[in-house]
């Protein structure tokens, strides 16, 4: 591990990813003055079109990566399943953040249940499932319905399945491909709500407001801002938020999901996953917030100050999926409307190609 | 000239010119999914980072002029120096805005002036001066103090010379290198003033409000919007960037410089200059308007609808000339402050490294 380090103006910022997120944190990086160098696997990826150097090679092509790391003054990532390894090798020879610690409890639905509930914050309850005897005593335990996951490379409601009164736990497991499992009891949520942060290596630590997702087959389809949620669970939000950050020693933007709970009339909130990124949840601060979380992730890895996180109006943020970009000249003829596309050549079905933001007054 | 083109997604904008106008209209076109190819004679060109191509050559260079035009969708330029062949030879492959008509009006003072007072428009008393019997007249005309400006290439106060009373009018005309030239009566101006402006190919037409500019060693030190203007002026003013920009069949963003003259307690303003392209004065836009005028420039030579105007609190831009971008840390340290680097490696006096903005409550 390399000591920490302070940007200046001129550095450049090594990201792992090509797509919209490493993209935006690249537009973020040029009006600090910094150069972004992208470096992903994938031809043609996104990111590319605005960085000013990238690599197109394997995460495990350890030439390339020591070639990377050696030609930036940061690295950071725009996904949780960059592989450890890649971390830890690159953090040798240059400051990754977030670091390699981070990055493997989040790749792990059980780490990370277990690391967020050691903290005495409230998860959905949990067991390990390795096989099917171990599935049937989770169950047992658990109740039904519960949700069984793969516990690691899952995303957007992959690798995920529901187990109902009923249902046949062995083809539920079969059905998740019989990997390490987690089961997860079924939280009765009235809604979703994320709490997206940003935390510097000294322990500065700035959250945006609440975030209320929803979401449509398993990926978010709007968020708005401010939620519908109560002070307290702003506060207790934010204070989570802080408590992980610190926990996991993280320097950047990361943003945790939450199940909002009424229990007795009162709001509450169960922590669902973490991921240790800049968040799609997080996209209405582009527009709708004094500071981005593009810009808030780039001045947390460069050792800079955070930025404000106030926010400037009532802002609703709705993802376009695949042929929903197909309406760019409708949102570009809408007063106020801000567009933001991903520079994907291609709209496939389910594919994120872009968002759009309006604020309304507060 | 081609014919009309709406550009789509996947686009590609050619730039000429690499400096920081054409660094912020590349980001700006990236996240309406537009790619930017910058085309720049200079090494190390600061818009080359955020583009997903660049050609570095000569603005004669025909072979690399046409690769670059056959490339590209559509082709603008950041300042207004671009030769007027350049831009005849590009115009003949692909659409060039704004157009060659526009360029050779601008970059030639007499033209401009003679232009702008054939439209009813008012600007200082002016007169054409080749040699030194016509600078005798010119000044017998228009009386002293005058300012002897070369026609061509002059900016941020070069190439212009004060003639007072006194002075000997021929070593004037030499300081300025017996170069064909313009003289110009001293307008005894209030405060300088500008308005930044959009037309589309259709006619459609934006104006932002009336800007405020503190010059200092004749560089643009600080806007403020809005200006201290009455309501007539504000109307006025962008009235008279509608009939300029219509009489120039002008495609994109522009800027209007005028003098703000107070007669009898009554505000007017004088066209001082126009500038094709978008404009230091407009910088404020980018944290403080709706649409910056960098995506508004994308968006009128993309032939997509213009978009909101409307300012979003009380703008203090201010430029960041040579070592003062030393102070970028502080800045970055201020609540609320939005930092503008240019990605410039040398700090040369003069030099404008980036601008910061500042938004406060209505």
């Amino acid at each position: 591990m390399s000591a920490p380090r302070i940007l200046k103006p001129g550095d450049t910022i090594g990201i792992l990813g090509g797509g919209q997120l490493a993209r935006m944190i690249a537009l973020a990086a040029a009006p600090l003055g910094l150069k972004a160098h992208i470096y992903a696997p994938e031809a043609g990826s996104p990111a590319f079109d605005v960085a000013s150097a990238h690599t197109q090679a394997a995460y495990d092509d350890l030439d390339a990566l020591s070639a990377f790391a050696t030609s930036v003054d940061v690295v950071t990532y725009e996904f949780e399943n960059v592989p450890v390894d890649t971390a830890t090798f690159l953090s040798a020879i240059v400051p990754v953040h977030p670091g390699a610690r981070a990055l493997g409890i989040t790749q792990d639905r059980l780490d990370e249940k277990t690391f967020v509930s050691r903290l005495g914050i409230e998860t959905a309850p949990f067991a390990e499932v390795n096989d099917d005897a171990g599935l049937e005593a989770a169950l047992a335990e658990i109740g039904r319905p519960a949700v069984l996951k793969t516990r690691r490379f899952g995303y957007d409601g992959k690798g995920q399945v529901i187990i109902r009164e009923g249902d046949d736990a062995a083809a539920a497991f079969k059905a998740i491909g019989r990997h390490p499992a987690i089961l997860e009891g079924f939280v009765p949520f009235e809604r979703e709500v994320s709490v997206v942060a940003a935390r510097s290596e000294d322990g500065r630590f700035k959250a945006y407001e609440v975030t209320e997702n929803e979401h449509r087959h398993h990926i978010l389809y709007r968020s708005t801002v401010p939620a519908d949620v109560t002070p307290a669970v702003e506060a207790v939000s934010a204070e989570i938020a802080r408590r992980i950050g610190e926990a996991l020693g993280y320097v950047g933007v990361f943003a945790v999901e939450m199940f909002l709970v009424v229990e007795d009339g009162a709001q509450g909130v169960i922590v669902n996953e973490i991921a240790p990124r800049v968040h799609n949840s997080g996209h209405w601060t582009l527009d709708g917030a004094v500071t981005s979380q593009f810009e808030q992730h780039v001045r947390a890895i460069a050792g800079w100050p955070l930025g404000a996180v106030e926010r400037l109006g009532r802002v609703e943020m709705t993802n376009l999926i695949g042929n929903e970009a197909d309406s760019w000249h409708e949102i570009l003829a809408e007063p106020g409307a801000h567009l933001h596309l991903y520079g994907k050549a291609e709209a496939r079905p389910g594919r994120k190609m872009g968002h759009v933001t309006r604020i309304f007054e507060p």
